[in-house]
């Protein structure tokens, strides 16, 4: 039993005072974790695109002070009432969607949708008694996603936590947290692609990368990169993308110009840029008679999909997917373990690294789209 | 080896000489068949909605004279060059689409969607050749997607027959040529429901009702028949359906009045209408996280499929069969076993008979949308 069990722990957090201003490196005091809750020392995050666009609150809920982060690695600290499946000192990674084990879609072998834990980004407290456990000077500030990694010290739901293999070094595995698990699970959990076959994936950021990685790892022999930015083509490569297509190069519609390249279409693509055009193009690229495409990436609201049903009828699938469907608390600990056997390459995501003082800079990285992933070092 | 091998064969055809017009029964040559083709002795057809179709040949390329038919069953009489799996006397049911066995797509395992014998709905002639087996008085009359059962005797490629159980009667097992295996296997091969699922099925025609008995073969517990003719209902119950809902008693879309129905959601859906509103409804009223909507009906050319992303994005499935997604050769055979095993009841799907003389009969019958299908008695 730690000595901070059940009691409050003051820690610095990185409070989201306003949209878009920078974030302060506050003291924050965590209380104990209540009914079905875990709290944990976070030891390493990365910085994913929806902190950023919660972040920005465009067109978005406000909800601040916040205290973003989602993508993280930690140690459980102490358990609340109810915990079985936890215990000190297990290492963790938190997920903004969770696991409840018990709804219609936990049970399902087909979803991981779960209806008590399904990502809520409006919601900035937590479920058990609808307020937060994060203040300061006792005003309350606001969760993100039920995780708020960018904290020492933070409180989740038991159900948003995967257990992993504690040797596995978290500075690493924080980022299966989110981005890099939702494009690898869109390949292999939905796509699956079999051994020799060819995929297009649409947006070579790090969930199209991830996807591409899962295709690589399924053994496609075909990956080809669709991006309309040509400097991500060299860095596509260490992902396994064997082929580049730039839209801006043609005059033609990318679907045809696919279906040119490999005789008829892919025989499976993945769309991870959340634009409704490149939505439509990943859906008509694929080949008749077998091909599926997997749709990733979040449209606006207002987005329609338009096709004609000739298409679907001539034997293609279309299917979306959340967080790569996997189950946080069920599969995650499996993905660590592909790194750990050295399936999954998880290096070549991380391109940057700061200490958590200098949290504002990952930020700049991302806005000005450096990089993949940036790793936030919580004890610097 | 039969007296008329090699020889031209004189009998009995309904020739539709033009769009609309009633069949007149005529004697026409039929020629000996060429390589890789089969000669065939109908003893059973059927009427199907796509025969109607390009008889009225409203908006289609106008191929006339012609020979329809495409629903039958038959026995060789003889077989052309470079034919090994059929010889005289095997009973066949030819199917509209074919399967060579070498393309990409019969070597799917995906797919039913053979390239080279691909339905083609505009070509009147035989593949070796581009000439028809059919004449009177020496000028040609041309084929229908490679069947033209409206005849005692017909020329068909090999890759379009089915050789299966000589023990299973051929006036029941010829319904499976098209439409019933269509909508079972839309269904069974398509959909997958699980048993105890709950399944949607819309449009109560021969298709739809065929897509029901696939629902009650798989265990649906639920099966849920959306027609906007209510007196359709009635016979439906007979297929397994459970529940009805017209569309017509009910002011908001029939996607919400089902999620209201089901908690959500069906488990799967099975669109046999092919008008665009039903298929838009029978994609947004599976469950999301698992649901899977089916598309078989055939839509006008025009018709544009719309959706909000999000409606994919939240883990349905949108998938188009064809043909039940059957491969004609290497599949109808064990669905007639299926009938021998008394698992698939086809008899509720006959509730007509005429004798092949008044051929006419069965299209008015159809046009009254009177009757699921019409078995045509060739030897009376």
């Amino acid at each position: 039993m730690s000595s901070t069990n059940g009691q409050v722990i003051r820690c610095k957090a990185a409070v989201a005072w306003e949209a878009g201003k920078p974030m302060v490196i506050e003291e924050v005091e965590v209380a104990p974790p209540q009914k079905m809750e875990v709290r944990i020392k976070i030891l390493f995050t990365s910085l994913c695109h929806t902190d950023v666009y919660f972040w920005e609150a465009k067109g978005q809920n406000p909800v601040f002070p916040r205290i973003l982060g989602h993508e993280a690695g930690g140690v459980v600290e102490s358990v609340g009432e109810g915990v079985t499946d936890l215990q000190p000192g297990d290492h963790v990674l938190p997920v903004f969607t969770g696991e409840c084990k018990e709804c219609a879609h936990c049970k399902s072998e087909e979803s991981n949708m779960c209806d008590l834990l399904r990502i809520n980004t409006d919601r900035g407290v937590m479920l058990h008694d609808q307020k937060s456990r994060f203040s300061i000077n006792g005003k309350p500030v606001f969760h993100f996603v039920g995780t708020s990694t960018f904290s020492e010290y933070t409180v989740v739901h038991v159900g948003c936590l995967a257990k992993i293999n504690p040797l596995a070094p978290l500075d690493k595995v924080c980022v299966l947290s989110c981005g890099i698990s939702t494009g690898l699970g869109a390949t292999l959990n939905v796509a699956k692609p079999k051994k020799g076959s060819s995929v297009a994936v649409f947006g070579l950021g790090a969930v199209g990368l991830a996807a591409a990685e899962g295709a690589r790892i399924a053994g496609a022999s075909r990956i080809i990169g669709v991006d309309l930015n040509a400097n991500r083509f060299e860095l596509a490569k260490k992902f396994g993308v064997t082929e580049f297509v730039n839209p801006k190069d043609y005059k033609k519609p990318v679907q045809e110009v696919i279906a040119e390249l490999t005789n008829g279409g892919v025989d499976r693509s993945v769309e991870c840029t959340g634009h409704i055009d490149a939505m439509i193009s990943a859906f008509e690229c694929v080949h008749d008679g077998w091909g599926v495409a997997v749709l990733v990436g979040v449209p606006h609201k207002e987005a329609v999909f338009k096709t004609s049903p000739l298409n679907v009828l001539n034997e293609r699938t279309l299917k979306g997917t959340f967080f790569g469907n996997y189950k946080p608390r069920s599969d995650i600990p499996s993905v660590v373990e592909k790194y750990m056997n050295k399936e999954l390459e998880l290096e070549k995501f991380i391109t940057h690294e700061v200490s958590f003082s200098e949290i504002n800079k990952a930020f700049d990285l991302m806005l000005k789209g450096e990089g993949l992933r940036c790793i936030i070092r919580m004890d610097a």
